[in-house]
């Protein structure tokens, strides 16, 4: 494994380790590609949804939030497009008439090879599923002579498509006219909801409209970790604007979302802005932000200029006029759509990835390192930790004054036991920016310890100015 | 209609009018028992969720939070009980093999029939559905003799069960092993992390496991606007404790969630206690909160002792060790469990239906009334709005050097259209408690008018007060 690799392994068993990140249902050994966030996960991505929450709708005028349900009417994903071309390539064994996706054939007969000939293979076959080229895939399979498994033979059906949505059953199992979808992107949400929210909101265009929820995507390859799961959470803005303006609207939103990842404080050197080679066909430009994760440069959120292409489509199948009224260029029309759109899961790993670091701190007496994660203090779990030096002589009670008084305005952690140094290691180890410890001078002079997780730096403050100081920090 | 159900059904149109509630996907025509949350309500709700977070992990030292994923294991639902016994009865008829959901199929008739009669047949089916009297409701539908749309028979099975667990498939659609259910509840996410959470987050019983989250059921009767929903969310609490102790916590946790609801200034004459009748299998005790919304007295909360049932369960399931070690007593235990759970939208419903109220404010000269949602101030989604009289004068300069000092503190609103009076109402119907009105007089004494939105009453303050007054009024 590469150096980076190893670090990737690592911060996953770091996640585990310190409660940010579980396999889902772990205790039955999991559920492919499905993960829980732990006590200071959970705390985390609260953190990061309010930050880009409030960046959006409370600092932005122009811009209100709204929370639609997982569940909507199936015609919305007739007219998204997503019914007919949201799928993957699939094939069937025309003598055990098993399906297969073509994927998990091939990758299943990659593991029978050497490590070369698998990576030719799958790299060949990366190639081919980015392509689309499912001819290419079937004569990938039949010259590789990939056999089923059942039937052991290559006797195989052309590839087909697959829709990657999933579905349920709403209301009596009987009635087929109730299949639903588990939504496979909270945009849709947003533009059912444009006239709602238009006219009882008396928004003027241009103005936005922002949503954080989940969404589900039956993916054939779901990998690395958190980064592509088959349950996942959006933040999504739909920005609409005059047609015609679109491209200025466009380039405004790329700087301004780049600015958002810059103001967490994260080095300008692990992010870039990657074009789109091939647009969707609702699209007239689209841009991804990537940021360097250990397995390379990915896709954390994606900018789309996407055109009048979804409101229309709903006013054509709805039936409904979905038009704004421009008063000051005294015109209707249906109005072009900027959208900014982040994986809150994968800012999770971004975050945790960016934050983690080994620390060799050995002297030449002594070897010694530490594990310390440099969440930007808005975004840590916990701000501040209190410790009282000992369990007696008043310690306890003094700690719990500085708690009384902190933690209302955010959240604090109180433990006593253990050696100070190793209670600063495990706030470390979850990223707690700052740690106070309480002593017997503070009975004497009122003052504590506050320690920097970041430099270990030291230095002594009054008690009454603790609060004060991590407020400072993370407002 | 009652008064009640009028004023019901004018909450309901608010909702919609100012944004805080929208049928889903309505340019559709709807869904079935589902709604979206308009830019008012988003921010109304999550106020809620953020005001129960904290103060059940944040403000308790011994209670953390996660988020675990909808998705889970499916023999979690096998260990729960939820894929033998969670479910609604159902009947099909001999001639047409139509299956009918057996309260739908009575509704139906009863359509047919007049008010009285169909009242008398509603509250008959009622008891018959409360009591899981299948004989008693098949021998209803017979005696009624209501027929089969389709073969116009009543010709009909014994009724059964009907599943109320949406169920979906994750990966290939061929593989049948791999059907999974959308969670009824957020509690078993909680069950099957219990100790991932408790080994790395160190916990010692006695202590709790927050979640918020999304849980689905495919329900019978899906009524009262966002009260029984098929997709709604969560606020749940799962407490461990040692077995022997569960009567104490319990009495504990019911006083404490009663002192949450009253801790937001609701009358305590709105609420009361309901235990439950007939205990769940799992439950050695449980109560409702209920709250008194205008059809009545009905369930917002449940605290339930769970015993040691859940943990038991998936300890058989999974064939994993799933206890604690108790250092105070030296002993080995399954804990026993205390649940709080919350219904989201429920909580959100009683919030709005206790804010609402139209008030007359008719003089002898002039009739006159208003809308007004009086909602505390730390959950009211706008919590100040500010107003330059005019447009003109270096009146909109001001208020916007106003918007700018407090808008990264709350959620600011500003607005420089219509008259004062007109935009003070606007306010009132959506329950921003403070209104800021800057006028010519600002110019001169730096003073401006704040307007107490349930008092309507009117005073003169520094401008440089309205940040700190409003923050102590939201804290």
């Amino acid at each position: 494994m590469s150096t980076d690799q190893n670090k990737f392994q690592a911060i996953i068993s770091h996640c585990k380790e310190y409660g940010f990140v579980f396999p889902s249902s772990e205790i039955y050994d999991g559920l492919s590609a499905v993960y829980d966030y732990g006590q200071y996960g959970a705390e985390l991505k609260k953190n990061i949804k309010d930050y880009w929450w409030k960046s959006m709708t409370q600092l932005h005028e122009n811009i209100v939030g709204i929370d639609a349900a997982i569940f909507m009417h199936p015609t919305t994903w007739k007219a998204s497009g997503h019914v007919d071309n949201f799928s993957d390539p699939m094939i069937d064994n025309k003598d055990s008439n098993k399906r297969y996706r073509v994927d998990h054939l091939i990758e299943g007969h990659a593991e029978t090879l050497s490590a070369d000939q698998a990576k030719e293979l799958l790299s060949q076959m990366d190639e081919l599923l980015k392509e689309n080229d499912f001819a290419g895939l079937k004569t990938l399979i039949e010259s590789n002579k990939i056999k089923c498994t059942v039937s052991g033979t290559a006797n195989w059906t052309d590839v087909r498509q697959f829709n990657l949505m999933f579905s349920t059953q709403l209301g009596s199992v009987t009635d087929e006219a109730n299949e639903i979808y588990l939504r496979p992107e909270t945009a849709q949400g947003i533009f059912v909801n444009f006239l709602n929210v238009q006219k009882t909101g008396r928004m003027k265009v241009p103005f936005g409209i922002a949503q954080i929820g989940k969404a589900f995507r039956n993916e054939i390859v779901a990998r690395q970790f958190i980064f592509r799961m088959r349950e996942f959470e959006q933040m999504e803005m739909q920005f609409f604007v005059r047609p015609g303006t679109q491209k200025e609207w466009y380039e405004k939103w790329k700087e301004e979302r780049m600015q958002w990842h810059l103001s967490l404080g994260t080095s300008p050197a692990k992010y870039q802005f990657k074009d789109h080679v091939k647009l969707a066909h609702y699209a007239d430009a689209a841009v991804d932000i990537e940021f360097e994760f250990p397995f390379g440069f990915k896709e954390v959120e994606g900018i789309h200029s996407r055109t009048d292409f979804d409101l229309k489509q709903h006013q054509e199948y709805s039936r409904k006029k979905i038009q704004y009224f421009d008063t000051e260029i005294n015109q209707n029309y249906v109005p072009y759509v900027i959208e900014t759109s982040i994986g809150l899961d994968r800012m999770f790993l971004l975050t945790v990835c960016n934050a983690y670091e080994e620390e060799d701190l050995s002297t030449p007496e002594k070897a010694d390192s530490r594990v310390v994660m440099r969440f930007p203090a808005k975004l840590a779990p916990i701000k501040l930790a209190i410790f009282p030096l000992t369990k007696r002589d008043g310690l306890p009670e003094l700690a719990r004054e500085l708690m009384d008084d902190c933690k209302q305005a955010f959240y604090c952690f109180y433990e006593e036991k253990d050696a100070i140094g190793k209670r600063y290691r495990r706030q470390d180890a979850i990223g707690t920016p700052f740690c106070i410890t309480i002593d017997h001078q503070t009975k004497e002079d009122g003052t504590v310890t506050i320690r920097h997780r970041d430099s270990m730096e030291q230095e002594r403050i009054p008690m009454s100015d603790v609060k004060a100081l991590v407020l400072s920090k993370i407002i």
